[in-house]
């Protein structure tokens, strides 16, 4: 049976084993660290292009299982996938996004299991990049000091009135409300999220300050009612052809001399497509249908057309891996309760997802871009300070 | 004579007198601050249209004069034009940019005299917008907090070596050099600058860290030798056609896990095309032939496409803005000084441009941006800090 397998695939050296349903073994190297368990002898002829892509569908389809710590895991199969594949390119999804498109796509993945969310986020449950100011602290501490330099950037001052746009389960909120002394009005398209959000909020006694709402961002008010605007692991969702009308939106809801702080996930570029070696399609089959990653180029372009003035960006690219690796971690420890809370199909989902994203983030084919602009006044004016220092004291 | 005056012209209120070659007078508004006298009778069909473009030009060869202080002069010429032409947009020149043309373009505004420039600039001739931390840092401080600003953005070890692109009189590189303990490459395409740089260098001792060259960005080393790289108000004269040839050749000089930061003038876009009320066509015209200035997403693209991370972007608009008063004020209360050392022609360019565009930036048509990216090693890795901190400590 190991004679069906593609020559290619028998001059690597990789620390992988490779199990076939006859019981048949292959090592690609010595002390391999990973194995995969071929369930499926359809798999053989596709070893021949093994994208990521592949390679992820066809573990959560179950007709493979890989065996080994998750991020080695991936680590092994993106150098499989590099050798065999030769086009490192994505293949860039149309997406769609009409209102029901939209709210469907938020609800597959964010409604999924609130405990589950729980399971392996902070107590706070964050669910986007934290901050890590020396790398040593602990997760439920970096999300607390990326709460904190989110409100330091958009200069929070008690009394002013906060947009908060994809809310998620009203971590930021809360804080900002609470530590900041700022009204929120927040939005999601999460029932799940919202729900427990709103429980929290009143736990806190912080109904009077925090205001959540089922709400779609084209339907945002549009009256500049808000001093600052803060968006926070959303606009990954938008898709490109909306990219134009989420910047409106947001400049539509600012006040003039007010802030609008987007914070979200960006792609690396070749030639005008994401690179990614078929992760990419993973994701959006899988894990975020619909979901669109422009380059911070993009997304910087249509905030200045909307007529918003981009006046700090910052990466946090490998912020965000160790984020992940923090995730990934607790769910591994935690695999047992996990699956009793999801099907088993999405728990394969989020395994790989989780640890497959770190690994994109440390290689640099993702990115995580803090974007500040501000809604200058009609004579060109602003009320933001003359340096950065202020966010640092 | 005044029944000749376009009829929207007359139904203005500006602080505005215009004086006609004939000895009329006509206020459009109570208590001019500014004169417009108009020696060139066909101007008064031209007024229609009153572009900043225009009426720049008109002063530029004598078709009229201004009187008032510069400042307000600009401030009441824009509202003119903005009564009275109805297209924002800037007409968008095509440029040319082969190595003589682009020798050629440098000449013609940093060879003009090094005394004139000398006269208005700081001591260490930096020109290009410096850094404020209150906005009441005289302009030597605000040079010198730039240039350490742009050392710490680069993170400059002792030993290291930096390029410098766009060298001007060579400033930052000594400054750099002496502060920081760095070899420096510096290169330009003035020979005037060249010349007054390396009597500085000399002047200091510095010849064994700092070497400047008359030299075109294209020809620049491409084996990765330098640590770091710097770029002062130099990619403003690259032209969009070669923007990503600029940024290609930046990735080549630097190597792995090296840094570079691109410091310069960014346009603010609408639809497109850059803003201003024809100022810009003023400034392609006297100022910086075949100058063209990107939106600040555009050049972030190439960057990337090139391959480096944008890793910290910050906006220094009203910093520019303020420079350019600093450097206007100088040069009005030296006027007559400034007379026996260049044209009258190019005394009246130099004046408008710099009150213009200390407007053009208050108003937010124009830009400046800091750029800071890194040229991630293979597996993604980088050597930056996690957090942005140390430039502030």
């Amino acid at each position: 049976m190991l004679a069906q397998l593609p020559p290619a695939l028998q001059n690597l050296h990789l620390p992988l084993r490779l199990k076939l349903w006859d019981g048949h073994e292959l090592d690609l190297g010595p002390a391999p660290s990973v194995t995969i368990v071929v369930k499926d002898p359809r798999l053989v002829s596709e070893f021949t292009h093994p994208s990521l892509g592949l390679l992820g569908s066809a573990f959560v389809e179950g007709r493979l299982e890989m065996e080994g710590s998750i991020s080695e895991v991936v680590r092994v199969c993106d150098e499989l996938s590099q050798a065999l594949v030769e086009d490192d390119g994505e293949y860039h999804a149309s997406t769609q996004h009409d209102k029901a498109t939209d709210a469907a796509s938020i609800s597959y993945h964010y409604d999924l299991s609130n405990d589950f969310y729980q399971l392996w986020l902070d107590k706070e449950m964050v669910y986007s990049c934290a901050y890590f100011k020396t790398g040593e602290e602990s997760l439920e501490q970096a999300q607390q000091d990326k709460f904190h330099h989110l409100c330091r950037k958009l200069r929070l001052k008690p009394g002013e009135y906060l947009l908060d746009v994809g809310c998620g389960w009203g971590g930021l909120a809360r804080f900002a409300a609470r530590e900041y002394g700022v009204k929120v009005f927040g939005i999601t398209l999460s029932r799940e999220q919202l729900a427990l959000a709103n429980e929290r909020v009143k736990a806190e006694g912080l109904q009077d300050k925090v205001d959540l709402h089922w709400l779609d961002y084209r339907d945002l008010p549009q009256d500049g009612r808000f001093d600052k605007v803060v968006s926070v692991g959303m606009f990954e969702h938008v898709g490109s052809a909306n990219l134009e009308l989420y910047a409106q939106r947001l400049f539509g809801a600012v006040r003039e001399g007010g802030l609008v702080m987007n914070h979200g996930i960006t792609a690396r570029h070749i030639d005008g497509r994401p690179v990614g070696r078929g992760a990419g399609e993973f994701i959006g089959r899988y894990v975020f249908p619909n979901g669109e990653l422009p380059h911070v180029s993009r997304i910087s372009a249509e905030i200045s057309e909307a007529g918003l003035e981009v006046v700090d960006v910052e990466s946090l690219r490998l912020h965000y891996a160790k984020t992940l690796d923090h995730w990934s971690a607790r769910l591994e420890a935690n695999l047992d309760r996990a699956a009793a809370m999801v099907p088993e199909q999405a728990l394969r989902i989020w395994r790989l997802y989780l640890a497959g994203c770190s690994y994109a983030f440390a290689r640099g084919w993702i990115n995580l871009h803090q974007i500040l602009a501000v809604k200058p006044c009609a004579d060109g004016s602003h009320e933001l300070p003359w340096t950065r220092e202020d966010i640092y004291r």
